[in-house]
């Protein structure tokens, strides 16, 4: 069990980011579960790591910030491995400008959470490792 | 802590929903929280149940189903009250019928969840008891 | 065989639709079928209706009116039984306002009939009694 | 003289509602007509009393709230009745959000009041008190 | 009485559209009247058709199929006859793609059935046949 | 208080429009309030009417007829002067052509009133006198 | 000088057609130009013809009638001949349905006369024969 | 008989506007009529014009030309007076931008030309002096 | 192996599409194939074509010129035959109008070649020659 | 070199815009310029101005406020005209309401500046100043 | 003559891509030509690669993939080349999700090639290699 | 004071672009200010950039050029900094294709220049050394 994706690095600073990826981390580990952190503000990037996704991760976690309005090269990222993957947002994405009430990603995603804060990032987590209800 | 308006009783058989209450049920006494359940296909009823829980609830997890897409009436009794409501899509609906994937409700909730099945259930009762990570 | 859910009671007068109930009835009985007839302004009772109706009625002839237009909650209902639903309509909703152009039932209905007049239950009628041509 | 679905109890607490019932209907008394009070969070039991309306009253106030912009069943009962409604919005719907500045009722009143607060009500009553300038 | 413009002549194959020429004949025969029919892929044929049908049929059964979407030219010409047009589509034309959705001929005619297979012509022979309920 | 821009005057002749003043005047003076009147075609001669308002009036009764749908001119002028604006249509404007329903100006107004024929210039004025309810 | 694709000779009678064409065949002969008329309800007929006319006649006078609104193929038969064709239509098409207000020939033609009545026709045909005023 | 409205003197030079007024005070003159020449860039101007116009001219030719495709105030003016109005455009509007395509002032005018250049004008004088075909 | 419906012949001229005709021909004839040519102006002829090639051709070479963007005829046509059916466009029709780019036939044919002038022809011959590569 | 159409007078007082002139009237004097100030609420004006500045300006600096989102007539008059025009705007119309995000002026403008403040008509000065880079 | 851009390698697997450039390599040396394969997920990566190609290739054949739908970017590197390009698609765009309908790119290609799966490469090679037909 | 973000070298040559940056450089100097230039096609790149421009550079001088209409991304990097960004477009994009005139950077800038050529820099290097007007 992985976590690929997070961005916006610039937000929270480098020690709060540090910070959410080591609760992230003590919580995969108590399920016996690894987890690697990735961030990029290249859209090609974020393509490459999605494809080389398949076999190694069992999940992704993704916040595709700005990119989740734009990227079709994304989308067809996400839909072609076989690796589910949980849509994160930081903020309510539907309170905001017009244009960012629609995600591009989320059609072909497992779940999409948004609005929580960084508490997303863990529910995603806990999505995961729980499995089902 | 409470949950109120799990609609969809009729998809998921009622034993079913009672299971899924139960296991709801014993998440939150865990945290020393209560949790009430409520259907119904009123959209006047589910009006009336949100103006009524502003000081006797902490918390709403609702799943507005078809109304999430037509209600601006449950859009204002959510915005009315300052109690925080958590919106929960059993299905993924950006993966559906074009017309699915508007919500009118989601840019007055706390937070948004979809495409989980059940579990989505399981993950706001989560993002009230955890409060921040 | 039924009929559920013929509203505008209000445009007919009451001995009128008595009259249409008695004529469909007799129609229905030739057959050796039994015809229940419901009317509500209430979105939520005709939900909860359409939904108590699987394992009862061979057969749904649905008049939405107003609802034709704006509810997804209709539409859901419908498609969550197995109960075959033909849509009737009075008026020939084509040639009025822009808005009543669409309807959100159609596409998940059986069958869809409009601009007979009340001759349209008949049609409906006799299309569930003489099964295929 | 009657005024019928002040809606929106909630905002302004029931001892101002009860105030602005007795101004009205003090008002109304002066000229020798008889004001009733109605409030229904249900757009069939609206639609019903709509109806009902015909005969009982020689006018009705009507502030269909959050159903101004998504209710067709109410604009067909007020269509089908002859008695006037005046459509009163105690804010400036047409500045806040976008779905707000279109009045599916609007088309069939006889006037539309809104942004006066709860003037608009009075200036409703003495808009049938006075009848034509 | 009579029947014009059945389509689709090569999705049923010849024999079953005899078929069908069949049933509705003697159907039509019960009640005294004759049936023609005629089928064209030709859009200024059947425009032909209809503006000669005036004082020579009772009435015209017509699947406009493709041409439902596109032509000005067949809803100018029902229009402009005294001839009663009722349309009948085999499929159900609103589950289907969204450009099926509008049908530029529902406008100007009598009646409008969609979605019973063959039985909607049937149905619209009966239409005819009853007059009114 | 005063009153400018009552337009359309060639549509009820000058005489009644002399009737019109006549009685707001009146209605005014038990007040102790002196009422402006004005009209004009020219919409750059109306913006210099509402941008010299500040400071001369205490309330602006404003009828945009045609402008009302185009004019991005005249809502400036509203937003920038701080004198309170009552929008007045005697039509309802509603229930007319599409492009009718849309006002540049009532988003920038204190209130709005349409659909009473003349008595809405009465209804204005006594939105002013009468200040609160 | 000729004359080409007078449609609508159903909505005229004959008769009358006959009138039309021998007033305008009488005006172009005092000029000495001589006149064909041609009507067709196929638009690969019209096609045909508009391409044929190169060489062969000086100018076209064309109504379209509902083809105005839906054909491509007209439009690029236009186009590619050397032949200015004045566009005729009879009624006013943009006080009708939406739908006609847009013409798909308008924009290749040399002139565009709508909304005189057949005098329409009369004040093409003086717009070839005066070339310039 | 006369011409109002003649605008875009500055495209022309005054010296060819002094000839065409000339020359169509000719034509107008040979049937006993007289023609008035008006130009203004004021919307306000023209609208007075129009509204001035009901009893002293018997029609009206008017090139609105910049104001054709934003002015409602214009349509308002032809539509209430009882004077024909025959609209012109020297170019074809429907070949240049999009924006041009729509005329809101066509569908209240008695007839349309466009697209002859200046020919257009004398046109509008015959249509008015020939009366019928 | 067979050829359909090259139209524009007009365009070319006929000597022209003879040597493109010979050209094709000579091509097949290498693979052992006979290629039939066919060119109407008539959408009603184009669908009888279409319809009647079922069991005739191993493959159609389509260029639907001004009816790619409005016939959902001939889009019906190739989707119920059994012959794959290869669009192809002489001119880039996507650097053309706007309404241009908008094919209604692409989504049913097997494959789509735009802009290569009448090489498209051949490229469109080779697909079906080379079979895969 | 002048300066043309300052408007919005009445935003920054007179003394300012005095300033303004003044700061303006001393920069172009360095360069041996002159410089005109014109301001008007009057569209046709504003029109009227422009078609007379051929021949007497070398450039002109417009601020046309509210009409730059609602005037084809503006735009004509520029575009009619062989002076360069610079367009101005003191806010950044792009972060206001949507309808400001439109400028009809713009396409037929030399350059476009928005956003600086004042400091946008100095900037504008220097463009016409400094000619090239 | 070169081949750029061949994407979507993690489709076909990396031993399936190495047969296609193969293939095309062969085919290409027959004609004494060149090919180069580029792959890249960075749409900033392939922008560098078009604009350097100006001097090197005699063409580009390219499958921009989901960049189609959303890059101005590689349109922009397209249009400032002088390198003739082929858009070669594998699967048919059209009829797939809506908003892989409408190409970017190209508008500014000199060829178009959709749905033959990967024969498409091939028949953009020969349309370079051909030259004319 | 820096420079950051002139795209677009490949159009003018690099020497060219030297020229450019030499000019504004010592334009800079005359004030003390220090300037850097940069150029990227990588979208991510200059996302990368801006967000570290925070406490280094006074001001920004970006043109986005292709990004403008598609890069949610690049306006997000601005809004998250602290440093003032002037947006200059080399070209007038507001004459050129109808997808060229929304600008998504535009909201988000403090100034916005476009259509002076090359001049469009230096003018918005003298925005931020002459700071107020």
């Amino acid at each position: 069990m992985n976590l690929l994706g997070k961005r916006e690095k610039e937000i929270y600073g480098s020690s709060t980011l540090a910070g959410i990826e080591k609760n992230l981390t003590s919580l995969a580990e108590k399920y016996d579960y690894q987890l690697d952190c990735y961030q990029s503000n290249y859209e090609g990037e974020l393509v490459d790591y999605l494809q080389e996704a398949e076999g190694k991760y069992a999940g992704i976690i993704f916040n595709p910030a700005a990119y989740t309005h734009t990227s079709v090269a994304l989308r067809d990222a996400i839909q072609s491995i076989n690796v589910p993957v949980v849509e994160v947002h930081i903020s309510n994405i539907y309170s905001r400008e017009e244009f960012r009430k629609k995600s591009l990603i989320a059609p072909v995603c497992y779940g999409h959470i948004a609005g929580f804060g960084i508490l997303g990032y863990r529910l995603a987590v806990m999505a995961f490792l729980e499995g089902t209800m």
